[in-house]
């Protein structure tokens, strides 16, 4: 079922294609095991009130920067996931250098539970100053990883052999799009919320979320 | 063996079944994964002793109120996979707004290891008024996961492209009396447990996954 | 392929087999998801040294009985998902009762990592009397692993439909032998080590996982 | 599909060939679910600045170890999940010893969040002593994870029928290389790191990293 991938070239079209499906749907199951894991490990970022009895309801009503956070974050992951989904769908083989660039993808989404707890904190117990470091830090995460998506769309694009045959030329090169514009937006938010108010990064940090919610299936 | 979905259009039925069933097994897959790993975190939130030395027994003996909690959990989280689970083997295809509506159910249920953990430090080291906010924000979640049944099991019964042939017209509207239920009783537990006593609303969260457990295939 | 399961009745020998098999490595891959987590969550026990600059490296060293404590854990889940495995491959169909019994099963084993990170605590931190408390948690919670196995096999030893045509009558009874044996001598472990001590306690989990370990592929 | 397993014994060759492939993919299905963990936990390791308002932003700039070590310890998981792939890929079916030798190397592929921590928080707030004692222990677990790989090469070695029909004799002879190779310069930077300075340790092992990653599809 599953076969050898020979690395840095490109795979023979005669492969069988269910030998190729069957390594993709592996390198998936892996990439949808660690997204299961951050999703979940989202709630482990929901802040705990250390007890002094009498103050739990109080000290839980000033958790909700965390609540929040957890809701966008988990929106966050779930756009994320899609975009992989829908990705894969369009595979029909993998090489080795595909593996690392998906890699790199995955390690850099395994970091949101980290700015996201981050923020929540910044929000509920610091002042303008740390709100101000927490919304940098969140947004050079995020154009991280949209930056992580560039190498492999642009790889995709000059392997045509590792994609399905129905996938039109220039596909990938279209999608590009996306992570350029989330980069670019992402150091955008990071100078407004450090220069002007760390509210204003958190507009942009919605509206992205937003962004990449839409257009999950692809740009046309 | 994956197809691409077609977002806010009812699928057509001459889609091949395979590769239809294909799909929903990646997505209940993903959702079985967070499921086994909120199962696990929950031992997570077991108290651990903070150790002088010579008091761990009478320590351990004062955590019982978290293994109350693991026990009780437990259950509750295996009782949603079931529910989860017995929606699943009446599908035969996916949307979008079914990922997007079958997420946010996920992501609520993700949410249990929080109030659990609370619940259980409230009734160790709290006070009456402590036990009173962690019961009602133990209700809030709980009718919040209930709540996110509601859109699922009502864009299922619009959308009966999604369904199995054999699924009768009607069975996920007769299914939306139990979140329903749930939301009822659960803010009546939030009512009762912070003006009477914690105690009652502890009753209810105990009726509540059992009467969940009881009708986990579904209401005939 | 994945078929309505009826519970708390035999299921009918005409279902397609496929189908029944199917629902089997569902619950199984569930299983195993929460194996894998419990596996890796071990390491989260091991304890961090409390940095005081220039003590790392003697705290690292009293660190030892974590090591030992992950090093047995470990070989502990092995053994208890070897078990579950050969268990599973007797397996053709399952129903309620049976997922119910089998998520008990996951329910204690599960809690695996508290007591193994309760022992470790107590045998770097604290003294007698916190390491007496620690052997018995450890002993009640391993008994009660063993104890979840019996109604069980019990269960499938009274509904043959729910094994392959070749498991032989009476294989599941022979099988409670283990899990009974595993209750009595955790039960003594807890006596030896309160009333006598602790090590004595340590020296039989020790045999009870070589012993399950040995019999991992059952008793003929 | 599941077949029983006989263990000590080499599977007779006229097992189906599918339900030998079906054992080994559940176990590859096994372990990448504790990679897809072990990367993830990795987050978890990355130090959360204790919030004291107006100090976040240098808090967290004070933690680039912990991002540095995040960033190498994410690429090490991914390199031993390269190799453990292609070990797999090379197999046709699976036993009980082989079950065992490949749960040590899960064993201690699980550690690395551990000194993975350990050596960020001993360079970001620990003195030199600290950090010597830090790379010792990250090099001794290293080795460890090398070591893990010799009795299982051995094993596929002595045991041809494991591995498919193509894979030529003394294949896993010549890929023993690594793991020992790995020992030597492990252990070698341990004593590098102790007795002249940890930063010659840190470069072994980011040379490590590289070695097994060029190597990840075997020796030739």
């Amino acid at each position: 079922m599953y076969t050898r991938i020979k690395s840095l070239k490109i795979l023979p079209l005669r492969r069988s294609p269910t030998a190729a499906l069957g390594e993709i749907h592996r390198i998936e199951a892996l990439c949808d095991g660690v997204f299961a894991i951050i999703i979940t490990l989202l709630v482990l970022e929901i802040h705990r009130p250390h007890l002094s009895p009498g103050h739990l309801t109080t000290e839980l009503l000033k958790g909700w920067p965390s609540y929040l956070a957890y809701a966008v974050g988990f929106l966050y992951v779930g756009v994320v996931w899609l975009n992989h989904h829908y990705m894969y769908e369009k595979l029909q083989a993998s090489d080795l250098p595909f593996i690392w660039l998906n890699l790199l993808v995955l390690g850099t989404v395994a970091l949101i539970p980290f700015p996201t707890g981050v923020l929540a904190e910044a929000f509920r117990d610091g002042d303008l100053a740390d709100q101000k470091g927490a919304v940098v830090l969140y947004a050079f995460i995020a154009a991280l990883m949209s930056a992580a998506w560039v190498p492999l769309f642009y790889y995709l694009h000059k392997n045509p052999a590792l994609s399905k045959s129905e996938v039109v030329q220039g596909t990938y090169l279209k999608q590009l799009q996306r992570p350029l514009v989330g980069m670019l937006l992402y150091l955008a938010a990071a100078g407004l919320g450090w220069f002007v108010h760390p509210v204003f990064a958190v507009v942009v940090f919605i509206f992205m979320a937003v962004y990449y919610a839409l257009t999950s299936q692809g740009i046309d």
